[in-house]
């Protein structure tokens, strides 16, 4: 019996006639499309899925769709077959992919809805107009200006700093008596107290932008925010690795590098600094502005996040103790700074507020990242991980938090494996591995030549490998494999993921058993941290209501493939959340709002410390975890199933 | 008729015989004990005073001896005749002189009878003993000292650096947890938010010195006084000229330096930074103590007066303002400063404090001054003048203050003199003409070869050279004067105060016109000042109870001599007091105690400034004033009575 089936595509239709029982994959192809197939047909990658709009198909597989993909007509064309006259919608590639990962658009930040300067902000704009002075009045200019302000605000008490001392008489005739103050408040309410940020010899425009960023430093990624305190806008977003990359991957040896000597610290908090300024300069560079430009100087406000090892590094505070039992830090709670204070090239009178951390191990990154992930209003148990060069995991609600921390080491940042890199473009950000041929398919940022893996892409070049057998659950490479890209290299097997000929570089793009290796640890602590915290607390991890991931890895993350190899924990993927760099956007939360800024003070508080070093299950969990997916693969029943279907 | 004087000297008696009316100098003569007459018998210096204890003797003058000297038998001897057999004691001459003159020793100063470390100082010691961290308690480092502060002070805010902060972990451990931490608490009461200046590690001895200074930076000279916060002991006095004095001797040419370049502030500003830190490093080696030596960086308060222009260039403020109409300052309430932002050698987290100023020409050296003359609490109406560089001058009591600002030139601080200097060793303080010869007589400061004259001495050669007929009432040089020593010099007439052979240099010491005219304008500007002032508010001169004179002169003021060349007014000598530098004597009180510093805020609240510049009648009373004493003699009545006499 024959069917007919008609294909619209780029809007266009074609229609061809096929056998009951044809595959809508080969319909497809006798009709002159060409469906996106990298798993090979074998139904694993869900980018054949198409519309079924009208008639009759039977589903071998829904493997990664959805009841309400169903509903709505999708199928997978490799793993679907006609039984009657079809009508059959091919959407764009595009749509597919975003429908199937999980979007991490970091491109576009929305502001708060709520966010209202006149009430969240401490830094204020305030245009004065002051009486010139004359020979009956003789008033000094400090004091005129302090008036003016307690007339207009009722500040009782102004701080000003010497260095803006000296330059405030010229301004103020600069501005012939007429200026913009910029001011940092304790609170927005008049008749407080407030320190001089700035004062510019102008009436500036009302909504005229006042600049401020947020910052996370990692020890692998440092981010940067640069943010419109009126609007609340993020005018760029960039990041680079961490200058600090050079002497040690991981915090414990960045703190032996700065412990040694004085001027190993002072280099510390230099290269850190230089980052910083580096990606401000960037910034800068990247706001089109009608007005003009953006100097770093113009920056008035910072908030930094951080585990308190990059905290302790940046302000050049001896790290020695964080190392070393009892494991303390020198500060949680830092001061508020200044920007001259701090070696920020931005206004040297800026407010640098560096967030607050719990303990050695759970710094500033991770109060930031409860704060914007909003664990700590939940009312269900959630459990929140932050995947860096730490793998910290927080679980909780409204009512109480509990946390810990394990070393992961730089992998899913890029760093530390050999062909690794930051999700930027020209890094593969997906990969999939035809199981017949062992030839991959790689998405790359940007869409041009491929210059290496990022961390998305390494955990779906993991998963693939594992699942296609380039590599066993050991994470050794099986050298039997039947594809000329598996072959033995420097530091044993390696598989090419892209030929030289195809790459940036002219070099071939691989993942070798030492990045394998590397890469294995990273998911085994993580993995470890959150099921022995779990344990600990006696919460089973099937009770919890959602998982929120942090952490900066590709544009996108594929949740089968994240627990495929074992980072994640098999449960429903719906109960996922990925919130990409959940540090940085706590820290414009805090950089736009002191109530969001009191309540990481507050999450800080609450939160409830288990130390993990003092306890052997952990160190089990970990050795459990280190194969794909895990010893036990009982706790991964969807990975069985992949793997026993293959 | 004979009488029989028995003269008592060093402990020896001898008697002569004598006619009737022999005056006591040619008696004391024949009994070959050689009285000091410098002014060569004329009854003038009151060098050569005796006491009579029994028998008749007639005074022919008794300049220079008040009624109870006369009472108790005083007596010049070469104005007294004998009448009787006498008994004469002869005291030794040092006790004479100071008899004579006002004492101005700086040497030694009370510590204010009523000053408590335990209420009036604004920084205090708190010695801790904190729990160490352990597994069971990670708090860190800050927090933990924190909280100890809080327990035992109930500090509920503490602030400090970030510099600091990246030390206490060290230091913390240094001490075995066992510290001292000095801190800037706003008040003594507990409960209040406090700084940390210092920590140190360990248990430090309660009554060891805490370190403060008090400065007072004159235009031409800077005085530091170093002392113990706890004790309020005075350890070490020492004074120099103004590094900025190579670069102009008042304040307006300072300021046009300083203003017409950046560098040219900067330089003026680093003059100054550096006269106070070389200062601060001879006092500290000047102090002798049992536990060890002081070293600038222990120094954790500082006082600073000095008036306001000089404020504004240590400050590295603009000070153009001051110049200019309508003559404003920057800032007249400086806010409080740490060593490090001031660019002193002292601890970087010292509290420094710079004292308020009224107005562009009425800086914290007077509202210092003013409290430590003690004019804001008087019951009459009282002047207190300031002789410096700039002359101004404060009329009023507990009720009210009025004050207005001159400027002086620093002649009177042996600046702008060819031969001038400060008032160290090897400084004519004092000279003596003999009227008949024309040869003088110096008291040396330390007693060795001079080396120059400093204010008070320039005050008495100008006071003699006139009396004696050596200068006319203009200042000319009598050319005509029969003495050697009387001479046309490269810039006009001079007068030889000391040969070549006698001095330390083995250059003449001499008196130039050109020095005589800076002198004289120094004391017009000053009489003008304080004469129109009182015009100004209607009180008459005669009516003040009493005159307070500040200035940085030598060791003794001679009332007479700054009367005859018409720098004071012609009254009672009981109504002048002489203090010394009240302005670095107002910065101590002020560094030892908050409600005395509290006071020289109230001070300059008070003070109602008169511009005299606006003011005709100044400049009629400064020509007027350019004579010696005055152009109106009947002003000066004991002048003109000194005059006929001879």
């Amino acid at each position: 019996m024959e069917h007919t089936v008609t294909f619209t595509h780029d809007d266009k239709q074609v229609a061809v006639t096929v056998p009951t029982n044809t595959l809508l994959a080969d319909a497809a192809q006798v009709a002159g499309i060409e469906l996106s197939q990298p798993c090979g047909g074998q139904g694993r990658c869900g980018r054949c899925a198409v519309q079924v709009t009208t008639g009759q198909v039977r589903r071998r597989s829904t493997l990664r769709l959805s009841d309400a993909d169903i509903a709505d007509g999708y199928a997978l064309a490799c793993q679907t077959v006609v039984e009657g006259d079809v009508s059959v919608f091919v959407p764009p590639q595009e749509k597919i992919e975003r429908r199937l990962t999980t979007d991490r658009v970091v491109g576009e930040v929305t502001v708060p809805a709520d966010y209202d300067y006149q009430t969240a902000q401490t830094v204020r704009r305030v245009h004065l107009t002051l009486t010139p002075p004359s020979m009956d009045d003789q008033t000094d200019d400090w004091s005129r200006l302090q008036i003016a302000l307690r007339l207009q605000r009722r500040y009782e008490k102004v701080d000003i700093s010497l260095p803006l001392l000296q330059r405030i008489g010229n301004i103020l005739r600069e501005g012939n008596w007429e200026v913009t103050a910029v001011l940092q408040t304790v609170a927005w309410e008049d008749g407080q107290s407030a320190r001089l940020i700035d004062l510019r010899p102008k009436h500036e425009d009302e909504y005229a932008p006042l600049w401020g960023i947020a910052v996370d430093i990692g020890t692998t990624t440092v981010s940067l925010w640069l943010v419109d305190l009126i609007s609340g806008k993020v005018h760029a977003q960039v990041a680079e690795y961490n200058g600090q990359i050079a002497r040690g991957e991981d915090v414990i040896s960045r703190i032996m590098y700065a412990s040694k000597t004085a001027a190993g610290g002072q280099e510390m908090r230099q290269r850190v600094l230089d980052s910083i300024n580096s990606l401000l300069e960037t910034a800068c560079k990247r706001v089109k502005l009608e007005g003009g430009k953006v100097t770093p100087d113009q920056v008035v406000k910072v908030t930094i996040a951080g585990n308190s090892t990059m905290m302790h590094l940046l302000l050049g505070i001896p790290a020695n103790s964080i190392r070393l039992s009892p494991f303390v830090t020198a500060v949680n709670h830092v001061p508020l700074l200044t920007g001259r204070e701090m070696g920020l090239k931005v206004n040297p009178e800026a407010v640098v507020d560096c967030l607050p951390g719990v303990a050695s191990y759970v710094g500033a990154d991770i109060t930031a990242g409860v704060l914007s992930s909003g664990l700590d209003t939940m009312d269900n148990v959630t459990l929140f991980l932050d995947v860096g060069t730490n793998g910290e995991t927080v679980l909780g609600n409204q009512d109480w938090l509990v946390t810990c921390a394990c070393s992961a080491g730089p992998a899913f940042e890029g760093a530390g494996v050999v062909n690794g890199m930051r999700a930027t473009t020209g890094a593969i950000e997906e990969v999939w591995i035809n199981s017949d041929t062992l030839e991959p398919t790689c998405r790359v940022i940007g869409g041009g030549k491929p210059k290496g893996i990022c961390g998305s892409g390494l955990i779906s070049l993991l998963s693939e490998a594992f699942i296609t057998g380039i590599i066993d659950k050991g994470g050794n490479v099986n050298l039997d494999a039947p594809s000329p890209r598996v072959r033995e290299g420097a530091h044993g097997g390696e598989y090419v993921v892209a030929w030289g000929k195809e790459t940036e570089s002219g070099e071939d793009i691989v993942i070798t058993r030492v990045d394998i290796d590397n890469l294995l640890r990273a998911k085994a602590a993580i993995y470890a941290g959150f099921t022995v915290l779990a344990d600990t607390v006696g919460i089973p991890l099937e009770t919890v209501d959602k998982v929120l991931v942090g952490g900066s890895f590709g544009k996108y993350i594929n949740v089968e493939k994240a627990v495929q190899i074992g980072l994640l924990p098999d449960m429903d993927w719906s109960r996922f959340e990925f919130l990409g760099n959940t540090s940085v956007k706590g820290a414009y939360f805090a950089l736009l709002d002191r109530h969001k800024r009191e309540r990481i003070t507050e999450i800080a508080k609450r939160m409830t410390y288990i130390e993990l070093s003092a306890d052997n299950s952990f160190y089990e969990a970990f050795t459990s975890a280190l194969f794909l997916p895990h010893t036990d693969l009982q706790k991964f029943p969807s990975v069985q199933a992949a793997l026993e279907k293959k």
